[in-house]
């Protein structure tokens, strides 16, 4: 019954086959080997257009901060959500790697921004005004920091906006699957399609051991010598860079990342059902992927807790659980037999 | 005849072995993992030290940048050689992680900075002048740059000179088994007991997928939660660091990195020989482990190209060719019989 | 009728004859001076304590910016108030000069930040959660930005929290020389003895050329050499420093800077008395100092514009008036004169 | 007898002269100014250009930084003389500015770069290396920091094959004027008509309190945003700017600045070629300028400072002694009369 994160779950046996099989004899480092070069192709194919880059990375701080200074200068802002996981959990490495950038912190309801408060603050902005820290870019989050979606219509409206006063877009989906997995869009739809010019496509939380793809989509893939440059500068180009590669190829071959995201959401569901008809809790964003967030009475938190359930308190209130591609049928419904004893 | 870079070999299967292992279910994030508590375990035992503080992370420019930055503050120096490769082949990054800080460069045969050198720069040095930037580091690379070792006293020397000016010591043991494997020393002769004070201890080039490990030594160990928040903001925290933990244990378990790297520097050896009895040759740098620096006949280069072996040219002149675990006896010999036809 | 900015003010011409008299004859460079010893010991005596040691600077973003590097790491963050010059119009100086460091943005009416708010800021703060940037300084503005005035027990109050958690405390003192004016109180009162670690002492807006005072107290002075060096590679260590400290002198003299800031209240509150009983104006905050911050009709601004005055519509709403120690009395009085057409 | 520095010069009285005159009254601040926009008109007319942008800045560290930062990204590098002023004494402004740029250094007789050493530097230089740091940027100094001048046509040589290899020039002229003054040349021809992209302008050691212009030229212009960006940030934007251009204005005028400079190296000649004549002392570079560098037989050091002449110990070797323009005939005079006792 551990709940706590995706990021406890083990990778994917297809994973570790992968990376036997990429084990195989000498291969050229940093990344001019066989695997990325596949992987490379297949992203293009995925994506459904030739204007992309791809490097990829072990960690979502790393993919979100390089992503970030590719298109931010120091003297620049970035725009994005209060909750966002840049602001929150990177332990500034936004500012670290873009050299002394500002996050200017946007609201919302449930994680996202309402495109008139995107508009709102755009419009406030003089970029003359040497004072102030002008943004560059605004980012997303999509699954949201609350476990919410952003449609394909969303998106696009918030990269219109964001467009038209000149900042680039980008998406921080470490959770890119869940959200896809829940709105059957492609991955195309979900992202430059949508006016993404710059996407954290996310793997470890979906099944990998640790993955995460920088792609630049469309005219930003001008940007790719900078990104090598400071993918190595911040420590980001390991020598055997193909068992990076190698994950990827594993979990987007066949279409298993969608099948294993789409299993977290499931299970996700199942356990917000359960948890909404507890008297004394209530759902505090719409389950819309593999995360709940709810307010339990302290006794039913206890109970859980005592039974064996890991699942972590959240700083905004309630509880966090969330599922994964590991998360089997029979946590879940050993967690629904505390939470109703009576149905035992 | 892959003689083009040890990090071009793959992983030992010991190391997938301890992947497959790991994958074994649920473990908290972050380093709060079992994995990582053995590795700490058995690294104490190691070292011979409780006095030892460990980060993992999968590359060697991340660990030398973690482990230069927690030491030399923005308006300080690192003092290293100038073949070192946090300033030849890094892109900068002692310079980013330390937000500023400057390598100044030493002199000295075969990539091994002369005590009397160092004396003469430390003397030369006056912290009360403001405009200069003074030291706060002295950077070491064992194996050095150029292929050879420092002995224990050379390290103990030099590092004498270093902390009695206030400078705290690094090493740089991207290919530290190399070295202990010539050597015959103990990996605490050759770090702590020698007076370093942080230790990029490199697996990847002996036989890992992608890990090094930043090691902290004695009073230095107050700078761990220091290290953790860098190395969080850097990118280099992986949510799923149990499998960084888990390479470093296959390569530590029954010394099987020490003498995977003799098997390197043997290689190594033989390959030093065959070229340095051919007329026009002429060895470079004392081959002391597994890397040969050769001067030789362009005619030669060309034929060992065309027949199939890799190897680079050096930016120093001449050419230089790199063994690693898993070069096979095959390659060395067929190497051979190509450069002494006759002896076919 | 320049009521923009008390930085449109001229210098007082005591600061002039200042400089001509520290023109005579040669000088050491870098603050090895006799006119940059007096201020030092002038401000000993000034502040009553021998604890203390003062850098001057050309602006208040450099000082302000220099203080927060020299207690705040760049894996750390400073609490302000979300309105605080340093978050809102140093276009990023405090995330460049601390390495990438935050700001934490805290709320209060006034531009005060209450106690309970900190208190409750800082018992959400879990330092050894290494995802978030944990507070090292607490920074605080007086004048506030909103033009009110923090008293001696507030400051005390705050730094009394920051302090029991182990953040440091800076105080904003643009108008520092305002504040104290207003509150009768002594300079020590309102900065080491109520709490304050180091203070960016303003004297431009007081009526100087460009002169800004980095002053820390008690054990904070043990970072002195820190200060200087950051100074020195932030381009704020100009050769002919003495003719910073003899503006600081020439203003510090007699007290002439807490006559000249007294003036400039003494003008602001005449301006708000007269616009508090405007029909349809509004005073946005209590006018505490030298500045007005008021809601007025449209047609009343244009109308003031139309006149020759100069003032700025504020970013919160409404308009900002502000007077200095050059404001005479017939500009009041020529303004007031067209607010109350009637009265002429 | 002050051969210390010409930084511990006093200001001239014009400039003195031209601060009061700028003092009248009320002025719009961050150089919206009457003195500063007749500053841009002033140095149009010097350069003979339209194509040029200025900013002033209160040091010569400040002015070198945001000129560097403007060009050289933080994954790139400066090439310039081992013996630059960037390198030795601005305590890694260049670093800090640049968010971790680094330095590349060249060697050359008298603090000249030979352009067969630059050649061979670009040549051997490979952008699609990821690993190393590719210049973008060549920093000269003229004067050089040998007291020696580059020519005219020396710089063109050397900023024809920067700019074939797509690398901006940037020019340090601390001592600009005592350049020109010795060359006859004009500022456009040392400058942008040899192709120097950006241009720290020295006047503080000319004869101001502080004030250093950072000119940019041509296509570099549209640099000029980002550089007020960069100079607001690092505090380099004093609300009262006008006091800084007025500074310009004064030497500007009537080529005030010429001639001061001018004074300066004729003080210098007469101090050289005395010494030139003493048994023992040996000119350790021609003398160009206004800066004699000499080894000197210890008791004729121990003698001149005895008697009261202020000079300094050079770490290379030997003293130097700098006239500047408040240097009057009788401190030569002394100086050499001390030399030469016989002569008296």
């Amino acid at each position: 019954m551990d709940f706590s994160s995706d990021t406890s779950a083990p990778a994917h046996p297809k994973v570790l086959e992968a990376l036997a099989r990429a084990n195989a004899g000498n291969a050229p480092s940093y990344g001019a080997d066989p695997e990325t070069a596949a992987l490379e192709a297949r992203l293009k194919t995925l994506f459904e257009t030739e204007a992309l880059s791809v490097w990829p990375v072990a960690s979502g701080t790393a993919a979100n901060a390089l992503a970030l200074a590719c298109f931010c200068p120091p003297t620049s802002a970035v725009l994005c959500h209060r909750e966002a996981h840049i602001e929150r959990d990177e332990r500034g490495a936004p500012e670290f790697f873009t050299g002394g950038g500002k996050l200017r912190l946007l609201d919302g309801p449930d994680g996202r921004i309402p495109a008139e408060t995107l508009a709102a603050e755009l419009a406030g902005m003089d970029p003359s005004f040497v004072h102030e820290t002008p943004p560059a870019l605004l980012s997303l989050t999509n699954l949201t920091e609350c476990g919410t979606v952003y449609s394909a219509s969303e998106i696009s409206a918030l990269s219109r906006l964001a467009h038209a006063s000149g900042l680039s877009v980008h998406l921080d989906g470490a959770r890119f699957g869940n959200a896809l997995a829940r709105l059957g869009a492609s991955p195309a739809e979900l992202s430059w399609k949508a006016g993404v010019d710059v996407l954290s496509f996310g793997l470890t939380k979906t099944g990998a051991i640790g993955c995460e793809l920088i792609i630049l989509f469309g005219e930003a893939t001008a940007r790719f010598a900078e990104l090598q440059a400071r993918a190595k500068r911040a420590g980001h180009m390991p020598a055997k860079l193909r068992y990076l590669s190698a994950q990827a190829n594993a979990l987007l071959e066949g279409g298993l990342w969608l099948e294993l995201a789409g299993h977290a959401n499931a299970q996700a569901t199942r356990l917000a059902a359960g948890l909404a008809g507890l008297p004394g809790a209530q759902l505090r964003h719409p389950v819309e992927g593999n995360e709940v967030f709810v307010t339990l009475p302290d006794s039913m938190a206890r109970t859980l807790s005592d039974a064996g359930a890991k699942f972590y308190p959240w700083p905004e209130g309630g509880y966090r659980f969330v599922c994964s591609w590991a998360t089997p049928d029979a946590a879940v419904e050993q967690f629904l037999s505390i939470v109703y004893p009576a149905s035992r």
